[in-house]
């Protein structure tokens, strides 16, 4: 089915008869997750849309960073915790099976291509162009310099970013991993060093220490995962010792040499200790910059390179018409896979609303085509060994805005279902009520197990559930999720 | 402390000068964790309490039910859920450290001592006699006969429930396990006839199957845990089957006999394809009865033996003066431990309120006094293979109620964060919403690690939350919790 057939078919978008095979209700560049949902969310709205991709169908998070990511770290926190339960510790031991690892993180990613996610496209009727998508003007997008695309409502901007490097002497000569190469690579480097104390850091640090690489964690500030609450990274960075792996506190790279390519490669250290490390990879994990810098930004107005500034909506702000949405990490909200699905949704309502020519519920914060949970509900789960879970504002960040707290911690392994779980459980909880409304305005654990414990205060936070209410929602016992009563308890001063 | 130097030092409760030791505000009759919380919370309140109980302290599910049932349980799903993690399958592939798994639980019992929980009572504040504590009219309490103690404000009877054998020739002279046996066991037996497919026995079957037991279960009705939704029981019994335990539904037992104590047990099988069963013990999880039959409720105008008939603030109905109190199994609300903690939470605080002539908030369903959880929203977590998980109505139980609703599904292996939490993840999600108000009734899960997903549930359906603002309640990705988005893009129609 063609693009105008399904419009025509469907009854909405676009002037039958008008066109040409090259205009589409709403064009949608960039195929990862946001991208992929954008057109799902406006074609089952009865738009006609296009996808343009260069690379694979599926994007980053299925072929370079969530999926293969937590293929690798999946293994490694169940044997963890299978080595805290009696009746099984003796028997996992030992090493993980890297080959086998490595082999299921191949097929996860269905080996680097993208027939599956292309059936799935033409599964929903949703067209699919492959080439570099440039904007050529308001509402026009050519593909490769040549094909041109005409958009009757909205072009969604769904690139996301990628790995930047920083400007250290000799790295980029160095050919460096990024998080691609980290998620991607088919063999253990014997040693390993990894530039970053982030998500991507810690992250590829448990999962390649674990597979049997000799790791080195170098991290520029006083401790890892900087941005949940302190002792989130506290644990991690003690997990990760454990585990054997070189910390490097305080410490950035003056330089960085590779004499031959495949040759080892060394760090010239500043801070933490100096001196020089030597490894067979790099690991550089410091930051991310968005996909706009080869998108014709500077056609209608934008600078290339920028991450962009949208509305509530997603909509582009300062470009005449509104026609222009950015969706994902390109619009630098929140640079998580389940963020960008989640403006997706809220973007593709929007864009349908407004080519109906139906009103915009802009006033209501939580309505449909508001992304409100950006600013206030964003959770996020590290699949280090233990997990880290957060959702919603830290104390630190609760404070700079200006809200009366009340911080609460609960240590996780006195709750009984975490003793339960496994021996010697160690973890932590934290919530952050705000005083003057009674509801959280954030939740944060680690501990093994507790990325799935998260969702429940994603649901409180952004359901604004009152702590009072919470009194009544009752914990199964004996689950780790029993924490939340040890929380109200000590909330209510009990 | 005494229990009036107790109630003098916070000025509540009682007649400063008036006290003999053996008046306290309030006298709890049972210490299990409904009891030790109810006392935790009116002498936290102010009031001075006294805990009766005439085994350990800390009750039926400190010994012989949850905990050391899920220490016997958690070795089985963590080494099942390692069967499906590649790199770590083939060194689970062997049975579990049985004498392992038993010492630990023999050490999650704290090996039958209370010393932690009395160390605990005394901590707060609280005292304790040892006995048989029986009502001998209003507001008296006879301990095995002799000291009367008397309450100022409330008697509180928090003694639990005890599993009840049925009427079957030849049974109770068989000596049968019942969930104290099957909990405590220190050896495994060779043969396990297990009679019951609720939670107890599904449970049993799996430890014990796991343990090395030839497992045989009986199950008088169509499937295992009935009261959950229809697939629950499904999934569970075949992975019951699946892991060797001989499944007879719509199985009774004629007449049982065992010959000589200790020698084997037969079951004379009536319907489930008749015949007869040998074993070498017999475990009764078919029900339970409340332990009211010798409490003095006679004295009181209550008949024993039965289940104590209460109002939302917990207090027993139709007794003068209102004084009486029932709280956890013995009132038949909901028979679990958090359930029965909660209605302590609940009834303290109604305790405490009234003492002090404060105003109740029984107007407020959702107040501080109500046990309205008890009625939509009591959550529950069977610890089988995988687990299963509900909480609030099951779809039949919300028609039976005369809801209108809309019953949405899920295949649990289909979420991207399950497929990666165990290779061929088989689980299934359904939630239950309330059509005319568009919240959610019950939800229910089954899988692995679906034990902590069921809080998320707990929160949406205790807190009302609207299914439009749980459309902003973003899953973290790939997490199993993803399947909350699944299930609400299938009731929005997307």
């Amino acid at each position: 089915m063609s693009a105008n057939e399904a419009s025509a078919a469907t009854g909405a978008g676009g002037t039958a008869g008008e066109g040409h095979d090259d205009t589409y209700d709403v064009i949608v560049l960039g195929g990862g997750p946001t991208g992929e949902n954008l057109a799902d969310r406006v074609h089952a709205a009865g738009l006609s849309a296009v996808l343009v991709e260069n690379e694979l169908v599926g994007g980053e998070c299925s072929y370079w960073a969530c999926m293969p990511s937590k293929a690798l770290l999946r293994p490694v926190t169940a044997r963890s915790e299978a080595r805290g339960v009696p009746g099984l510790k003796d028997a996992v031991g030992g090493p993980l099976d890297a080959p086998e690892v490595l082999a299921h993180r191949d097929a996860i990613v269905s080996y680097w291509k993208d027939d599956g996610q292309v059936r799935w496209l033409e599964g929903k009727g949703i067209d699919l162009v492959r080439g570099r998508g440039r904007l050529a003007g308001p509402r026009k997008v050519t593909v490769d310099g040549g094909r041109t695309l005409t958009a009757r409502h909205a072009v969604a901007v769904c690139t996301g970013s990628r790995a930047v490097l920083p400007d250290v002497p000799g790295l980029a000569a160095a050919k460096p991993w990024t998080s691609r190469q980290a998620t991607s690579s088919g063999t253990v480097p014997g040693r390993l060093v990894i530039i970053g104390g982030g998500v991507v850091g810690v992250e590829m640090a448990t999962a390649w220490r674990a597979l049997g690489a000799a790791v080195t964690l170098l991290v520029r500030g006083a401790g890892v995962l900087p941005r949940m609450e302190p002792f989130v990274g506290q644990l991690v960075a003690e997990s990760l010792a454990e585990a054997g792996v070189a910390l490097r506190m305080g410490a950035a790279a003056r330089e960085v040499r590779r004499e031959a390519p495949g040759g080892p490669v060394t760090v010239v250290l500043d801070g933490g200790g100096g001196g020089e490390i030597v490894a067979d990879e790099l690991l550089i994990a410091t930051g991310r910059a968005p996909h706009t810098d080869d998108l014709g930004m500077e056609t209608v107005g934008l600078a290339p390179g920028s991450w962009l500034e949208v509305d509530e909506t997603l909509r582009v702000t300062g470009v005449p018409g509104g026609w222009l949405y950015g969706a994902g990490d390109v619009n630098h909200r929140a640079l998580l896979t389940h963020q960008g699905k989640y403006q997706a949704r809220i973007a593709g309502a929007a864009i349908a609303a407004r080519a109906r020519g139906v009103p915009l519920l802009e006033t209501d914060r939580w309505g449909a085509h508001s992304a409100t949970a950006d600013r206030h509900a964003v959770p996020q789960v590290v699949f280090t060994d233990p997990e880290a879970a957060a959702v919603g504002l830290s104390a630190a960040e609760a404070e700079r805005a200006g809200h009366r707290i009340r911080v609460v911690d609960q240590d996780l392994g006195a709750v009984a279902g975490a003793a339960l779980y496994a021996d010697g459980y160690r973890g932590r909880a934290r919530m952050v009520v705000d005083l003057d409304r009674e509801v959280l305005l954030g939740a944060t654990f680690v501990g093994h197990g507790v990325g799935e414990l998260l969702h429940a205060a994603t649901v409180a936070v952004a359901g604004e559930v009152p702590v009072e209410r919470l009194w009544h929602a009752v914990p199964a016992y004996p689950t780790i999720s029993e924490v939340w009563l040890r929380l109200l308890e000590a909330y209510r001063g009990d």
